[in-house]
């Protein structure tokens, strides 16, 4: 199963593509889709929008899943993230695509056993599940996370039953992952 | 000039087509795109995007305007709507086509001649502007002043001109938009 992972931003929108195979995770790919924050929103929401479909046909997922978005920033930045989330969710749904979503703390407890880990934490772990991987900067290590446990969550039960599973309060540590 | 308003939202997106001949407006048409608040958010996004094109496609407008959106709200509801707004933006980006963005006071300045005006007189001038107009619910009624504001800012020294201008913190009343 091939799972691509987003980190949803207007500026840098962070994705990430890894082959899960029962427990073994490979990295296939990783990048950053960029906006010049000097053009017009619609004019960057469209560039984003093209960069993400290319990203879709060059590596054909099988899954999607985002990041679940914080919304205790400011408003304004609230407001540009969600029209960046929202061409981030319109694109796998276009290539119909189940979307799973989950929240940070999710996403770090399942790649590094805590809820609250740095990110530097992340990205070292990151790094160990995927051997090889060259990241493209944050933005593309947290996609990368988010790949990782949505491949923990969509496996064993089948991926409807995963993705339903996603939204509860579980969270598997590392060692459970690498078994 | 073909010019499209969106009020965008994530349960109901309004929009408005007119047609403006020098200072003369004609109504075209307006209704809402809705999304399924049962639906997953990826899938109401498509939609929305689906018939917004369908929108597009149908009165091949010559340019777009949209709502600046107030960030003041509770920050889950700022997200939702960005989400949305992000798809509205979108679409006319996908056509090729500028697209203007007014603050609602300012939409309410040029179409009724003050800026803290009450619904009903915006629904009110827009029929008064638009003779004959059938409208479809308070978004598309809202898109189709954004229509009207975009058409009276679009003339005259230009469209691109009118687009900046647009920015500033000027806004003409009703007798001027009338002459």
């Amino acid at each position: 199963m091939r799972v691509l992972g987003i980190d949803p931003g207007l500026r840098n929108l962070g994705w990430g593509v890894i082959e899960a195979d029962g427990s073994r995770l490979s990295h296939i790919a990783n990048g950053v889709c960029q906006s010049d924050s000097g053009e017009d929103l619609a004019k960057r929401l469209l560039s984003l929008h093209e960069q993400l479909t290319d990203v879709f046909n060059r590596f054909q997922p099988d899954t999607a899943a985002i990041e679940q978005t914080f919304v205790n920033k400011d408003a304004v930045g609230t407001l540009k993230l969600g029209q960046a989330r929202g061409v981030a969710l319109l694109v796998p749904a276009q290539f119909g695509l189940p979307v799973g979503e989950y929240a940070p703390n999710k996403v770090k407890k399942t790649v590094v056993g805590v809820g609250h880990a740095a990110k530097q934490q992340v990205d070292h772990m990151v790094k160990m599940q995927l051997p090889g991987v060259v990241i493209e900067g944050p933005d593309a290590a947290d996609a990368l996370a988010i790949a990782i446990c949505h491949a923990h969550y969509s496996r064993g039960p089948g991926l409807n039953a995963a993705l339903g599973a996603a939204g509860g309060t579980g969270g598997l540590r590392i060692k459970e992952v690498r078994r």
